[in-house]
């Protein structure tokens, strides 16, 4: 039986082009993360499933694959990198130095529905500041984004801000109950795609009359900064960022439900998909299996969206090949030679191959050209040619001239 | 109920100064890949059943993670990275250069039994080429591994060296058959740890007579290079290679069944555990999905070995931490002046924290020895002092001279 070669609905393989782009864009956050103190975790594919299950919500739990594993144990595969680092943070308390800063970069799988354009595995970026109410730490997490944007070379960066306590003043002040204010979240989170009006219809069907739902959304418009907020706008301040990035949003929402804080979301020009990264504060979160409450702040890139967007603004550095150099040649008798001189560029810390059987040049040259190289050197009995594949203009040069050359 | 935070047997959290020390290695690792060329490819943790199973022997089927999917399809969990290559290449085969020189980073999992230090999660590191015969691909893959190792800090690297046709070409000696070879291979794959005596009771319990048994193990240690070796060794000293690295081993066989050319082993003095990495030529394998023979050769990491071996010889550099500096006050009051210190440092290239909130002197402390935090910046109204963690020194000086300092 010949089995066709084909992979699952909604996972990927990453053939050469784009694991590149995809290492670049890992390797510029990872720098960034740590410039800020951020520290690597990695924690498994799979768990326990009583870890994960419950976590998630009732759609999360249909969402996750979950299996028996050959020891009878119930199993189920990463949902999210959330829930692993509160089980980290509980079962290694005395090892993590607090407050812990870790960010994390690993596949998650989620039995999406894939025809909405989602995928059922791909990566999370996730930097969280776990251990503290500091709002220095909300300010640090809103940093680190923008300086990860800037470093990737994003011009132009809105950070969409809110506090989610300002709900909470609402239902003290008696404008809506605290059993309504998922409800309120819910619906407001929906303005930026359905406008106002649809939004007061939102909340009209979730019971409410025309006239409540009505004074909600005004009165939710009408709110101002927190003290919070005004905290962190001054931090930026110090840091050095643009006053202009920040835009207090008061109808900003978020949809998920464990937010307690600030929250934020991270558009950037160019892009309308949606936003590239959100994140904000949840203080009774992490401590699910410690047993207590634990404060954290975090956020996360839309991984998957911002290579969009990277692609969108034409942000990958044209030089992003693995290899810089080819080494041709149509004689085997100076296979040995040109194996010398890849030896001399490699040493040089030039990215350098040399085409490993004899072939036309033609063939070899169709191959840089295939794999993005940008030169190739030919290589004859007495001469070096070094050849630009990109300009395709060519020159015949000394081994020092060309090592200068591609300096 | 309260649900205890624990991860499954065999499989690992890596806490960031674990994580840091993968990191330090794979980069390295990288680094040196794409000096020879090799690009990264990425497949999915999840694969049909079908084009897994059957791949890898009765037990290989034994320890795969199967199950079936909320799609009802049957699928498994990545068991290696050389069948997924396999089928890369049948699928993308107008998309990809030939040769295709790909390395693969990513996670598998096995179900072994854990009391033999093993783990059910865990990461390869595979270099392949596919797509030639040549012998100079055989010499590269060597080289990589070599040069991979040096640039790792290994001093005394030997490489086990063997051609899988010694044993093709004794069948045509009708010194046994092609059928009998899979046993000898087998048998003679046990030389290092049992010794000459055991390897010879292991032929005779295949079924073979104690006379022809040592007239075969005297057979292949008598065994010659072959040209392909001496070819190699051609290559190797233009790669200018010290020829002392290179052991030629006739008994040398590897374990698995597919190989059909040059073999390897690598071993590092100063760790006896065994290789840290292995490979040869397998060219009836990646054309299982194609339909046809497609010639490759690589090798591949043992990647917890290496991290042993690296941590036995102590080859990580002192300097693998995060954070360089952290910044301490104990006035709030200096916290803005802490921010705009700390962005100038990050502004310098050096990772940099801020104490997240108002805590003593010696908690901060306290917390930069955690994490291996090497140097701390104190902060006072009209000063500041750089403290050695390390040294255990400490010295007032301008900001210019701290950045001077820590260059």
């Amino acid at each position: 039986m010949k089995i066709e070669p084909r992979t699952l609905k909604g996972f990927r393989d990453f053939l050469p082009k784009d694991a590149r782009k995809r290492q670049y864009v890992l390797e510029t956050l990872k720098r960034v993360f740590e410039s800020y103190g951020f520290e690597p975790l990695e924690t498994p594919a799979l768990e326990y499933e009583e870890i994960l299950s419950g976590k998630y919500g009732t759609e999360g739990d249909k969402l996750m694959y979950k299996f028996t594993d050959n020891g009878d144990r119930k199993v189920a595969l990463r949902y999210d990198q959330t829930v692993p680092l509160a089980r980290v943070v509980a079962q290694y308390q005395n090892d993590l130095p607090m407050p812990f800063k870790r960010y994390q970069m690993q596949n998650v799988w989620r039995a999406e529905n894939t025809q909405r354009g989602r995928y059922r595995e791909f990566l999370q970026v996730d930097a969280d500041i776990v251990g503290t109410y500091s709002p220095l730490s909300d300010a640090e997490v809103i940093a680190t984004a923008i300086k990860s944007l800037q470093l990737l070379g994003f011009k132009k960066i809105k950070i969409l801000i809110n506090d989610r306590t300002i709900f909470s003043k609402l239902v003290d002040q008696g404008i809506f109950s605290e059993a309504e204010m998922p409800k309120i979240i819910r619906a407001i989170d929906k303005i930026k795609k359905i406008g106002d009006e649809d939004v007061v219809k939102e909340i009209i069907s979730e019971g409410f009359t025309q006239e409540r739902a009505k004074k909600i959304l005004e009165m939710i418009k009408n709110q101002e900064k927190t003290d919070t907020l005004n905290d962190i706008s001054t931090y930026f301040e110090s840091l050095n960022l643009d006053k202009e990035i920040f835009k207090f949003d008061p109808t900003l929402a978020r949809g998920l439900d464990y937010y307690t804080g600030v929250i934020f979301e991270v558009e950037v020009e160019g892009y309308d998909v949606g936003s590239v990264a959100g994140g904000g504060r949840y203080d009774n979160l992490i401590g699910m299996f410690a047993g207590r409450d634990i404060p954290a702040v975090g956020f996360a890139f839309g991984f998957d969206r911002l290579m969009e967007a990277m692609d969108v603004l034409n942000l990958f550095p044209n030089e992003l090949y693995a290899t810089k150099v080819l080494l041709t040649f149509t004689n085997s008798e100076l296979q040995k030679k040109a194996i010398k001189v890849a030896d001399e560029l490699r040493n040089d810390r030039i990215n350098t191959e040399v085409y490993p059987e004899d072939a036309t040049l033609e063939k070899q040259l169709k191959y840089a050209d295939k794999k993005q190289i940008p030169f190739v050197i030919i290589v004859n009995e007495n001469k070096l040619v070094l050849k630009n594949m990109i300009e395709r203009t060519q020159e015949e040069l000394s081994l020092e001239q060309i090592l200068k050359n591609l300096k």
